[in-house]
């Protein structure tokens, strides 16, 4: 939270969000979902013993690494938690040290842990991720969410992002090929992801900053272009965050619907194409492994150039 | 996994829940929901410093205590993973010990994570959670997860329960008041909860075992009764897992409908009644905070009580 009102109080998600795309003049999130096998060989050695400990030792590393790289050229990192779950509670550790060292730099986080339950224990979730710096035990500045269980499981998120100026991002309709089969079900004429939509829009209300955006994001593919317009129009206070660019077949024709005139309220996440950059063919030959930080560099001003728009 | 075929593969979840049930008589589910300030005195004392990893050892120390006295009354335990999540990454050391322990106290566990996502992030969590003993780093029997990203959000969990003889509990209608904001809405008739039963139980197909239940199962709340009634003739091949009871509203009576004509096929949840009970007027007199154990063992012995049903 590097920005304070008069009051003290730090500035809200969505204004420090607008605020760092604004400065970096990028509208790219890079996703950090580190995958044993797909990592550079001399990241790939510290994990050599095969220990759990080893294991997240070298995604931290990986992670970090990425992270020096890009730190100057994007808003905002997105580390998936799954990967780090999957090695269990030292992979939570390695997720926490990542998230600092992020934040630390200047990098907004946004947790992807589409974490999702009721009452107070939905509170317990958005405690534990919401909430940079001390404020959380993870530290991030948002989390995406998922929104199967209705307005109540999503009220007690909301709380703590007013308490914390943090921020979510809500599963609307996402970038899977089955993504549609309870997403895109019409009720009264309308899908339910566009409930959804609604949803988020009303949880919103009398929440918007100075960007002109709240802290309720949604989640909205990049492979369904048409929606995203629909979406777009729907939540005029959310930022989008776009999954389903690069690696999933998504272009920066198919985004471009997600901004608003000012190019501004939308992200849009990338994580293979550029944390694996030294695996393309376009950036393997050129750098080889040992040179794989220039090849993430590279391509992310290659994705930061194809989504060049007029940010105003 | 306790038993094994003449072929030396582990017995399926489905079948060694059957035979827990069998064995204790019970179809009581303890939820494992750790917070703080309503620990015994006794254990929350040892969170006195404050710090994380005093929290922790808190925490594991409350569960494990509670494993000893639930081990030999009740089939299964359901640690709720959020409560553990809120501490950081020494809450999630706490997690996995507890499920260890109570593995090891031969109690099957049901993680509670509602974890989610699409490819090979949702494999990832399956194989973070699904699998006992050292199949996995969490190590548990099953794991909760939400349906709203599809089909192909689903199947990844499902080879791995397949792979290492685990169980899924896919939230089909959950028990809080604005579950059916999105759950309850109908297309063509038909429900999403009820689209998302029929997918549940498209999943078990050739998956069953001798119990004539299957690895994918489903979470329907005690709170909707008639709903309970029409999910379990709409998932013949499903555990249901029921929470909602005790202190969210539900009773006997509205449980009832869940078990098949045996009384097996569902499993009943409750936490805050049982693992508080020395917070209870009923208990808190008879038994003062520091018999707190004897409390959980007399609430557990009251609801196994409530729902003796005709297992056979």
């Amino acid at each position: 939270m590097s920005q304070s009102t008069s009051q003290n109080k730090p500035t809200a998600f969505a204004d420090r969000l607008a605020q760092a795309v604004r400065r970096t003049g990028s509208v790219t999130c890079v996703g950090l979902d580190p995958r044993l096998e797909q990592l550079p060989t001399s990241i790939r050695q510290i994990a050599e013993s095969g220990a759990a400990d080893a294991k997240a030792a070298a995604y931290t590393q990986f992670c970090c690494d990425i992270i020096d790289v890009v730190k100057d050229k994007v808003a905002c990192v997105k580390p998936q938690a799954a990967f780090f779950e999957q090695l269990g509670p030292a992979g939570m550790v390695s997720l926490g040290q990542v998230i600092r060292y992020a934040s630390d730099a200047g990098l907004l986080v946004i947790t992807d842990g589409k974490r999702n339950d009721i009452g107070s224990t939905a509170t317990a979730y958005a405690q534990a991720y919401l909430g940079a710096g001390d404020a959380s035990p993870w530290g991030s500045d948002s989390l995406t969410v998922s929104p199967y269980l209705g307005r109540d499981s999503l009220e007690p998120f909301v709380e703590v992002c007013d308490e914390r100026a943090a921020g979510v991002f809500v599963l609307v309709k996402t970038s899977n090929p089955g993504g549609g089969l309870l997403q895109d079900r019409v009720t009264d004429g309308q899908t339910i992801y566009a409930r959804v939509a609604e949803l988020v829009q009303e949880l919103n209300q009398g929440r918007t900053g100075e960007s002109g955006y709240g802290p309720i994001g949604a989640v909205v593919g990049a492979t369904y272009p048409e929606q995203l317009a629909e979406m777009r129009a729907a939540m005029p206070t959310s930022w989008i965050l776009i999954p389903g660019f690069g690696a999933q077949g998504g272009t920066a024709k198919d985004v471009i619907a997600g901004f608003d005139d000012a190019g501004m309220g939308a992200i849009v996440n990338n994580s293979r194409n550029l944390i694996f950059a030294h695996r393309r063919d376009e950036y393997s030959q050129k750098y080889g492994e040992s040179r794989w930080q220039d090849a993430v560099s590279a391509a992310t001003d290659e994705m930061n150039a194809v989504l060049a728009t007029r940010i105003s």
